[in-house]
């Protein structure tokens, strides 16, 4: 299923599409799939090989589109010119403002104060457990669907998480990285807008992004976001992007697990501790969530959780890289 | 799908790959498997042919490489000094404190008085069955995912009794077996002092770490627990590392199915006895939450539970082995 | 899939192991698979040819490694004398004793007179319902990992309910059915006693081993049992031994809805009437149950139950069999 | 997959048996498989072609082992004749016993006057909702394990509905849909008896089986089963009996799809309509039911209800045939 090169390539001003497959398809017309080592669900199959000399052209342009970048390549600021990457920038806009919408809807409910739950089913039995146990599922079936629809194209992130984790494993290129986290964080911008229309009142809470800091320190909030970050991609990474899975999972399973990642762990830190709703893990979401009410003290702490988590995930990658790197041989 | 031999193979200084499905990459980059018989999900796929000379160089550095290591080789404290295995032990840990922090911090709750349920609905109703049927969900969910990302480096064992269990059955060699237990144990504290840090509360019970013992004696604890184990432990080798099953299952459902196991063992075992909230199965687990709260007086039941259910799981094997002895024949 | 013969056999002291696919595996090693009719998930595919004259020193030690026996076959004595029958029925006992333990535990609560429920939610806000529904899950989730585990060696029949009806069917031998009966029965009392030592109490009911005589009769309860074992027994048979479904499930799914029969069914029959709290399908455990409390006087249905139903369904089968007889060609 | 011919055929008194895959069983048996075009979940793959000359005697005896029968092949009452039918036909007596009595138990419950739930969770915390959702799971669950059991000899029918809709949809021989529908309505009353001695009191209600007259008309009670079987009826040719699908699904796959299709129905008509339990859709079940308790004058709408449904199902069948047929080519 690996694409190594393609035959008649001529060096022109877009970016080659990759012919997933040629010969199933006799009907003169090619699906457009675009080379990109970090594609959710793709496990570093839809790549070009660095070695050879027809891609040569393509990779100066397109860094990313193969593994083991070296320094320069990922800090080519030439990306930022590339039509191709704002375009995608844009897909990962709508996909961020669509998956922000659905899972804020879900669980935004009136502001109400927190307290500890006195029957003898806990907080089972509580707007506290349900609210993200709905939000968590909604999570878990419609996050696979949006990777399928968008990783074709621009490799399905949606998540500023996703992108700053794939970053620093190093099989992104700076440019990419920074086009992508303005559209998903302007999609999040998008959707807030919708869901204040839609609801009407600024005086909500939306799942996953509210403390309650007379409760909870700003701190120990950090603490949950960070580890859960840290779950979410390293999980996604073992069964989304690692090149030793690819044959066991495939585009079509592996979104799946991310959904079920995500899922669980949007659900799973939600009614621990009372006052603290839930880890984000999408700082794009939050920042929505809060356009549609109002920006909080503590929303730093949506962005530096998963730029640590994702910065101590890349350090351990770079100690057990995925592949054999071929200068070492 | 079976690794017999690595044909270009040089003796050098670190663990060689396996260059599963060498055909299918063509872009000049080879995924970095590492052949291991005690492989959660591998059933004894990934692993070298012992009778092959080719072999003989690795096999003296890595003997668990392959099945059926003598004595000998289990106790070759040379692998002390590889670094291969201190970098998956490091491994271990990080994925041990994953582990630990999102399946105690889902079933952590205040202490409190535990009393026989009154309603109708018996215990049914209560926070003593929700706490862990949700805390059992998020093993089933998150176990094979953790195996999936962690298996093709370390062989994904990220419990102590696993890797107890492998060890009992000769298919790890002792060095990885202590570091492995050590940085499982490590991991479990890391993600202790995160969940002190995260909830703020040293009075916590967390789900399966949790005995009081004015009602249940330890030694009922402990029965539970070696049952609660050796359940695992033969499940977990019957559908993940047993090789008669390694086309039934292979590597996608074999984690699924051990998700299954820990998640019914640690929700089924949790709400039977007043006083008792459920199997640990996992020592560097309830190590951990004892970190975030205190050491009780019974915690070496989470130990010794086990390993005597390993040494007994251990010696059926070697009654009724897996494999046809080649020196028998 | 199917194994024919043995090319390379030579009569020896020992059962002989089935090479399944055996060009898959070079590394030296092979799987040690038995050849047995009557194994659960197997569909009769893991058996020898009985007219290859090369299989025939194999036959004669162990007739039920190919259906089709005679009647001389079945009652072949000498098979109490085989080594591997005996360590089999170590393996059933080993089965039987999880099996009991773990679905004994779930389902065990303190003896309470029993009454009709009197809410608008009637019986199904009850610890009558609940209790046989978390019993049934438990059931439905692991008995496909038993039988996963176990079915490569003793066939996995792990229940006196299977043997009965392998025998009666005529596919395993009468030396093999006594003395895994016997195993399964001995590991039921092993369960026992650890349940007493786990619980502390013998004044506790066990789901599915209890019958309020002052408000169900015996025959009723008989009546129920005997229906629960003929469907398990006969849904069994058809997903899991009928040979003419090998290619529809195959070992992996076959396990999976045998556990959906005995899960349904413990739990379908537990709640319907008041004083009866379910259909044990599964003597030995019961047997186990009242080590663990103390033995009623009813005990004699959970055998005479399976017994019939087993009969029952060896009469159909031998009316409508499942394989064309050879000699009537 | 498609058997088209029998190579070594000669003409003898009993229906030969399709070998399934011949090449793969070298050890001189045959599982014994009849073909049938009205086998539930075969997509009328298994069986034979009317074309060719050497099934010629084989289709005269029994001419719904191919599609596309004549009305003189239809209506030739030497069927009657045939012992295989009739050993058939006591197949299905057992499979409607053994769904009858499992499914009439679970919904079991004493006769109580139904009024309208007036708690603020409505229907949703009452028996009215609870029993028919558990009763709904039970067919879900258990229907395609009945009909994997019973399919391979009888085509797994199971319950008169099906038999209707197959003799409409002309895939079936007059004297087959009789000696059908016979033993499935005998097996009905057997369970019927069995029911009545394990519950022991007559004044109960079954669900499916039941409509309050005083609330409900009976009319209305014979539109909801009529419309519940034709959804019954035409989602089970879709998924189980149409040819086209047989590459879709298989029969692994089509017999889940029937049990969701007849769970879905059973439970989704059963709550809405105070004093009014839900469609029956097997006329045989509430035969049994009325034999556990007594004959209600409206049990004739579960006959005209699946018989209205299969006669109109089998008219647009008429209209736009599943096969191209052969004579007007």
């Amino acid at each position: 299923m690996t694409i190594t090169y393609l035959p008649e390539y001529e060096p022109e001003e877009t970016i080659p599409t990759t012919p997933h497959h040629p010969l199933h398809h006799g009907h003169g017309l090619e699906p457009a799939n675009s080379p990109f080592a970090g594609r959710i669900g793709g496990n570093q199959e839809f790549v070009l090989d660095r070695n050879d000399s027809k891609n040569l052209a393509v990779l100066e342009r397109v860094p990313d589109a193969a593994p083991c970048m070296s320094m320069q390549e990922m800090f080519d600021l030439r990306g930022f010119g590339s039509v191709d990457l704002w375009k995608f920038a844009m897909l990962e806009c709508v996909a961020s403002m669509l998956n922000t919408f659905i899972s804020a809807w879900v669980t935004t409910h009136p502001y109400a104060p927190m307290t500890a739950a006195t029957g003898s089913a806990g907080v089972y039995a509580t707007v506290t457990f349900f609210s993200p146990t709905f939000g968590g599922l909604t999570n878990l079936l419609l996050t696979p669907l949006l990777i399928y629809t968008f990783s074709p194209s621009s490799g399905g992130h949606i998540n500023p998480l996703i992108t700053f984790a794939t970053f620093f494993a190093r099989i992104i290129s700076l440019p990419r990285a920074v086009l992508y986290v303005l559209g998903q964080t302007l999609g999040g911008a998008l959707a807030g807008f919708a869901l204040h229309a839609a609801y009407g009142e600024r005086d909500i809470t939306v799942g996953g992004c509210y403390i309650d800091t007379a409760q909870v320190p700003v701190g120990s909030g950090l603490v949950v976001e960070f580890f859960a970050c840290l779950i979410v991609v390293w999980l996604c990474f073992g069964v989304a992007l690692d090149p030793r899975q690819a044959r066991v999972f495939g585009p079509a399973v592996g979104p799946w697990l991310v959904g079920v990642v995500v899922g669980v762990v949007t659900w799973g830190t939600a009614f621990t501790r009372v006052g603290y709703i839930g880890a984000s893990v999408n700082p794009a979401r939050c920042f929505g969530a809060y356009v549609a009410s109002s920006f909080p003290g503590y929303h730093w702490i949506h962005w530096v959780g998963p730029l640590a988590a994702a910065a101590a995930h890349g350090l351990v990658y770079f100690v057990d890289p995925l592949w054999k790197d071929p200068k070492s041989k």
